[in-house]
């Protein structure tokens, strides 16, 4: 079950627009630092998230965000601990699928361990494509040495309860000072984690993709010894014709 | 118009006690420093602000809070500005009546304000109680000579356009570290910002309101000279009378 | 005398538009919140200072920018203290003038004090408008009472040679997060510190006093009961023409 | 009664000399900028706490430094509260006597009040010189307009049983960041906190009172136009023979 | 030798449960989260320190905690360096023993390492079962290749006078925001460092291998397709059954 | 090209002492520890910066710095993008030589990478030693896998111009918290990074070697069960004996 949030006067009200597997597939030959250089060259400047590194050196991210929000403990609520059924973790990890990532927004709190191990297990079960939060995450003995993509800000032994409470699921939320909406596509290495408006994802990722081949191309160049200048594009005439052939070549 | 949070699954129900105009005026006669010691003494300790302070020394804030949630800001959202009727912002300071408190979640962020003078004027004028945030304001040129109680955690030049974008409105919400629900008790002063949960304010003002009495009390009993040890209650037999009659003479 | 940095490859070339004392006259009719409010509208976001506020609540500065750098103390230099005549922070005071800010990189460093109380009176005889840093200064009892406009990140005892070692003048240079060239427009009150570059600094003040002139207009209209939606430009042509008679009456 | 660490093998040994009435009454002509200049002159560079500031601004404290030491709450300890009659932290309040300040190693922890307006008020009957901590501080609304010199980190309204457990009293500890022996002199205003070994106080304070009174004659050379690099001592000969009649005059 | 505290009046007295070397192995199975799990589950949460990892990713240390409380740099003890018999600093080495683990409080300092390679390798000559501070290392090339537990905050050049200064053994201490008695049982990890009442450890230690059991079956079950709620205990009767014929089947 | 600072009045006048290869060659079996241990010895502190640490653990930089400074990026500048030719940038990097390790002043801001892949991959083509910076960087998953010492803050995906923008080259600098001038020898590695004086380099360095070959035998001793002590240099005549013949053994 998906719960999402209704249009509601008051509220923002979340787009609609799906990312497809195929265009997730496509995503993962990009990294978060060209991602967001396509966004940043028309205008935006509040979709990288700051501090949050793979658990695991060497990890990548891409998927769709699922949103979960914290808020913090507050004892009337917490003292019975959350209802099973109902709980907006819960809901939320067993709403997770194929390609989805859950995005839980910890206010960049990392006091307490927001997942352990066995909710990570859960979630690399479903399928999903990996975790991403301002939070820590407990466990990371065993998760340094998992292969499901996790990313986060700190590591802490306490279970979520000690500083959270799990509010709700799909909303549009903040993680690592930048705004989340659901469906937006993630894309997340060791520098950190690119935030990809749905809308704009195909446009994105296509330059993405297409800069990505300048970008080997051009480290081919320099270490011919070309100077910096020459090496980055735009290219001149000769140097494009060049280029194109290196392209053909690889099938790129 | 006031926006309200439906129940809906994987969401937290916002509760319904509603603070009397009565209440709030008892706990005028309280300190943010006495709620939290009632509330810590019956084990709370996420309901207070760290860090949230009157931009007029001397303040003090009592009221209920109506939450607004800003999430950062993000070019696709924010590029012709928001819309002035739907708002959440409008929304809200439209909403505020007698005895509420804004309180407004800008993640801590003090890099932008999050409402000038203009805004603080209408909320003066709709009778509002004060407004409570830990984000910045700005125009505090203007607001420290104002008496409209304002509490944040600094002061920024900017519009919060620079960094926030007004999300939703009535929602539970963070703010400075703990969890407010719509229509909870705010308590703030110079200390800082005590948040009371709504099904225990009454019970909570009322012993706040008997231990300021003893505290005053005890500040009497110090200037004459009694040790520390004697001067907190509980009180002696003696003392107790000799307290009870004190009470007497002052109508407490 | 004023030491100028000379055009040379492989450095910034500081702008040489001057600012005239009728504009800072101008200026001092604005606010920091309102001339960043008209930056920020013309696509510049790097001009506040964040966390930098006066020492004497209420001050105003407004000034050219005369730019001074401190880099960290290194004890080969700073053995036998500093050169009498040739030390940059020397040059710096006695090149103050009429209308000139005193503006102090300091790295955001505050654990020494920049200046003291002789050097700030030394200023202050001099004419100059004021010192900004986004470092501490120290003797802030006697700054506190004095009415020259100190502009700073903290307070601290201890001199400046401690931390700091006074490196060149009137380069730019980096203070409170944002660039400062020799010349440009400070503005600073309670909210921060605003930086107008120069080339741009008639046409910002122009608007910033256009735009004060309407908000105390808006600030009318509240106070009356109007609506903030009403209350903002623009205006409906009935309000256009109460505002341009409002103007009138008070020769604004 | 006054609870002294006794000399043990593994143990810093406090130091011995007490420092009078006479030399605190000196000591109050001298400022915290001072004191802490004479003693970085002779090589010290770990003798001012930063980020200490009085919660009335103006306050000066001068007094010999009464030490008590606080650790983080562990609830093994802390699940029936302290022992009334024990508790280092009433020993320390009923041990200070004339001269002697409260110096409090809270860690820098700012989430709870370390004293409330009771202890305060105990410790002012009691004649003590003032309270100085690296924590904060509740019930600021009444300590601001006080007279008993406080200087806090911050302010907060929860108790210290949220965050503290008193440890001990009169050890060596850390305040602000740097070493405080019982018995040290500390002298405090709006820069900071000054804290002069007690062995050297008399020296100190000494240099410093002359040091005063040299620069309370350059402010007023400054003011007649003399610049920085004449008002400064070392004076020239004749500018020296004016200081000693300017200090005749003065009978300073 | 060990230096102890002796109870005074106005101290904290350190408990005296020891911690056998059999508890230490058992905790061994163990983890930093689970251990503080179960505190937390009865009521504790300040025995986690915060930001406190290991030097060499993948580490555990396990033992009883030996206190060493560092105090700032002050240069009227500094100045001729440590006497090496009576220095806390080389008591504490020379006294540490088979399954005792070093804890330093550094204050959070970083800007120092408080020990370096020779010191840790003297320790581990000693069979010391580990090292623990919320200060810095020094020699981390070293140690990073060695096998050593060693957990920190961070890495520094400099030797540890640079900022501190040894001054006591054996007492309670903070470190990494938590208190530490002598002879506490410390659980380190990835995650972080748990600090367990020595009074409890074996209550704990128990609790603690019982659900680490628990959670390896039930990791079994996730993998198994089996969702969160059913694979968390308290488990279905049935499910009950299972888990013994599987605990039986591994001799668990 | 090198672009050199002239000595001008009002600018510190950068040192012209050159660290050759041989004593490059030297540094490299000395520790950045080490070296600043022997600085510390004869009065330095700032020479040591916190927080840089390199992007591929164990890696060791040493060489002679050329030295960048960024500034925050101020839209009127950055607006068409640099100038290919003339920006500082580009010289910097087309400027380093053998033995050079580019030094960049991003001032602790690590909101963006100062350079990715390919500037970092030009710079080792030229034979560059090496890149330090209190920035970040950006395609680390890249720069993590490759060879060339890379020393940082942090990792950022977004290009350099988004927080940034380079203003001169090779003017003395901070980095890291201290001051850095064109041609000093840089030691870095785990630990942190040393800045040491070039007109002290070569006393400096030799009496490193020196020291890490007394640490090397010392770690031996120690080995063998002598306490720290003991181990320690000075030593006993006998022990001084032995270290000659353990050195002689060796060929140090």
């Amino acid at each position: 079950m998906v719960v999402r949030q209704s249009d509601r006067p008051g509220h923002l009200t979340p787009p609609k627009c799906y990312v497809s597997q195929e265009l997730l597939d496509l995503a993962k030959k990009t990294s978060s630092a060209t991602v967001s250089g396509v966004l940043t060259g028309i205008g935006f400047r509040f979709i990288y998230m700051a501090g949050v590194h793979p658990v695991r050196p060497g990890s990548l991210v891409v998927g769709r965000a699922y949103t979960l929000r914290y808020l913090p403990r507050r004892e009337d609520l917490t003292a019975n601990g959350p209802d099973r059924q109902s709980y907006p973790q819960t809901l939320a990890i067993e709403s997770l699928g194929q390609g989805d990532v859950m995005v839980v927004d910890a206010r960049g709190n990392t006091e307490a361990g927001i997942f352990g191990d066995l909710l990570v297990a859960r979630m690399q079960y479903r399928g999903a494509a990996g975790l991403v939060t301002d939070g820590a995450l407990r466990d990371t003995p065993f998760l340094r040495t998992n292969t499901f993509p996790c990313f986060v800000k700190g590591a802490h032994g306490y279970g979520h309860p000690s500083q959270h409470w799990a509010a709700d699921v799909q909303l549009p939320i903040a993680c690592g000072g930048v705004l989340v909406y659901p469906g937006d596509l993630i894309v997340g290495d060791d520098d950190g984690v690119a935030v990809c408006p749905q809308a704009l994802a195909e446009e994105v990722v296509k330059r993405a993709v297409e800069q990505e081949t300048h970008e080997l191309y051009a480290r081919d160049l320099i270490t011919e010894g070309v100077p910096i200048n020459e090496a980055h594009p735009p290219f001149s005439q000769e140097r494009e014709a060049a280029y194109q052939a290196w392209r053909h070549a690889r099938g790129l």
